[in-house]
């Protein structure tokens, strides 16, 4: 029984339901636009693969684009399509060159025009016109990031201090028509946030704000401290939006995959926010208690863990979750823990996330290395590259969050009916 | 639909079956002892039931006993039985001068005799004769406390700082024979754990201590570095053991009541053992998530979580789960999450846990209150106490761990059919 196996066969088929082409396909197909030019800017870790796939559908109708992701995710050249790899998550020189190219592209707009607006995962730091000096802004975001920061307390912050955010975008485009394409990698779909809602009216507030700034004492200049006070728009009568996918079809899809191999699914959530390692530690728990099981179980948990550093290592929140699940399920039979971050890329590393079972303690033990060592200095990618598990999928192409995955696999599951696990 | 009401019907119902004194009549009842003298010694938090109940059996065969226990929870005279209240979780002078008592009763026994031994949660603080000063004890006890060691780690050292501890009681006692009777406070029962085992062989070793002192940096005379060095008893052939009561029972009790208020109740594990606030964090997103079920819903999760200490508050680690759960699932419907510790004190406060529903964020944010910042102090009890979310039932007299539920009430549930939450 490999459970490896099976984890790669849930990943592999999971990913695929959730790659961006299908979803803008579905999207753009059949759909009318108004008699000007169709103009189209993709921003975010999905927006390669999304704007190809949009530029292939419309053909002709086309008249210019622009594609901003990150670095070595740009494939290969899209007709009538500028591609620019920018840094992310801490935006760089190159995510303000892109961003200004598209604002060229859609200043200057009539009526009658129409904007595509391809939204992903990571436009936050890919699509930036800051309003402060890029530098601050570097800086600003690094110490959010290493404070433990959720991804809407950052956007907050990061709305406020730029010219695209916030529905600014839409202000920019206006009044040419914006048709805004999300794949969503913000826990419950907020609009306004993914990836800073460009072109979506912001709720946030400027008092909201104020008080992330408190909460984390972030060090920031009087001019970053007066865009804070800055409201952004609270109406838009340009943009119409459609979500295109997001970590529930994930989760739908992991799930889906279980079951063909012969695990009950169980999806406990879809919007898991928890320190990484506690979840890890969550999940192991719930594997101890499920061994007597009769039936191959799976529970997943879908969502965006955060990570609190303490050290200098290298890893990712997904590494760190497996990782920590290792030690509560150490020594169990036919389990495991797997996570990974549907981008393919978890954390500043090349794995996608990782894989841990009931012998990865032994084995790392064996080794001299003591995970909760690893994890205080979280180094889980080092840990996980010794005992064999790490999980790379190369760079996916879309972005809807991450999965966690526990597998207990029992003999001839097939045969079993009804549910191994109610409270009788 | 008073979800309070539900949670404390739960409650109590789940309590009284994990009362001391149903587990120990079970095991004594119908029992015979070798010809000799019958001695008990109770120790832990639920002794003092543990030790009423067992000499109103025993009756006229008790010679005479022992008992120590926590402050306030002697509730009156015990024929034949000298009680002794004492510090938790720190020992003090108390403690040493109970136990004394109790080694002073089992000294010098012949083989024909017999040592009935009632051991409970907190028993490794209430039972110790320490071999270094009492002070640098507590001093040690302190550090681990506060550097969040779990009780696993914090009972590998402090079996080896001890005369009675990790099989060294049972060595007094022999050659008599002595009848353990445990009501386990400890995930997965591992009897060498339980107020670090008296009277059981102890499975940890030298080397695991050495690794805790060095992982928490304690700091340690040279006296008590050396002991640390000592091995613990591996074998005992004087002793028969059994556990009549854990966190297995508790959880089975309060599914089995949710049962009867018409909840469809899931046990998701008995060995919960991470951060109590990300424990809260991981059931409120596992509320997010079935909001849309038809039927009410109760996810149980028992075990015993830990806290480390950022703030110089007042809470417990129930307080603390319940309160964190309050983030996560403000603004639910009909939703609620409340978590208690069985021994009916958590942390040092006089709440045995603490409830929270999905108004208990906006109510606490009216009042100038903000959990993140609660939360960082470790200052659970007062925002549970403003927004009346304080659960107290009083010391309750056993100890078999805690437990956490969510609840998802929706309207008729009981003419609801199947499961609500599956992959489907």
């Amino acid at each position: 029984m490999d459970l490896k196996k099976d984890a790669d066969r849930i990943i592999k088929a999971a990913l695929r339901k959730v790659m961006p082409d299908e979803a803008v396909a579905q999207a753009l197909t059949g759909k009318c636009f108004h008699e000007g030019s169709v103009y189209l800017v993709a921003a975010g870790k999905a927006a390669w693969q999304m704007a190809k796939t949009a530029a292939a559908i419309l053909g002709d109708r086309l008249q210019a684009g622009v594609c901003v992701t990150k670095y070595e995710h740009v494939k290969g050249d899209i007709p009538k399509v500028q591609c620019f790899e920018a840094g992310h998550p801490v935006p760089d020189d190159n995510s303000f060159r892109g961003t200004q190219a598209a604002l060229d592209l859609v200043s200057d707009l009539k009526g009658e025009d129409t904007v595509i607006f391809l939204l992903s995962g990571g436009g936050s730091a890919l699509f930036e016109k800051p309003l402060i000096p890029g530098q601050e802004l570097s800086h600003i975001t690094e110490q959010l990031l290493a404070c433990g920061a959720d991804i809407t307390e950052m956007n907050i912050i990061r709305k406020r201090l730029s010219a695209v955010k916030g529905g600014r975008f839409a202000e920019i485009c206006a009044p040419a028509r914006v048709y805004s394409i999300v794949l969503s990698d913000i826990l419950g779909n907020p609009l306004d946030m993914i990836a800073s809602g460009p072109a979506y009216p912001d709720s946030s507030t400027c008092e909201q704000a104020l008080a992330v700034a408190e909460k984390y004492r972030l060090r920031i200049s009087g001019q970053a401290m007066e865009l804070l006070r800055e409201e952004t728009p609270k109406e838009l009568d340009n943009v119409e939006t459609v979500i295109t996918g997001s970590v529930r079809n994930l989760c739908l899809a992991a799930a889906e995959a279980c079951k063909e191999l012969g695990y009950h699914p169980m999806i406990l959530t879809d919007r898991l926010c928890c320190e990484a390692r506690e979840a890890g530690s969550f999940l192991a728990s719930i594997a101890g208690t499920h061994q007597d099981s009769q039936q191959s179980l799976a529970f997943l948990a879908g969502g965006e863990t955060i990570v609190h550093l303490t050290g200098a290592g290298k890893g990712g929140r997904n590494q760190e979750l497996a990782l920590a699940a290792a030690e509560g399920i150490s020594g169990l039979k036919d389990t495991a823990v797997f996570s990974i971050g549907s981008d393919g890329t978890d954390g500043p590393t090349d794995a996608a996330g990782g894989y841990c079972d009931g012998c990865t303690k032994e084995r790392l033990r064996f080794m001299g290395i003591e995970i909760y060592q690893v994890l205080q200095d979280n180094n889980a990618y080092m840990a996980l590259e010794e005992a064999g598990g790490l999980i790379k999928t190369g760079a996916t192409g879309t972005n809807v969050n991450d999965v966690a995955v526990l597998l207990i696999k029992r003999g001839c599951s097939r045969c079993q009916a009804g549910t191994a696990y109610g409270s009788q």
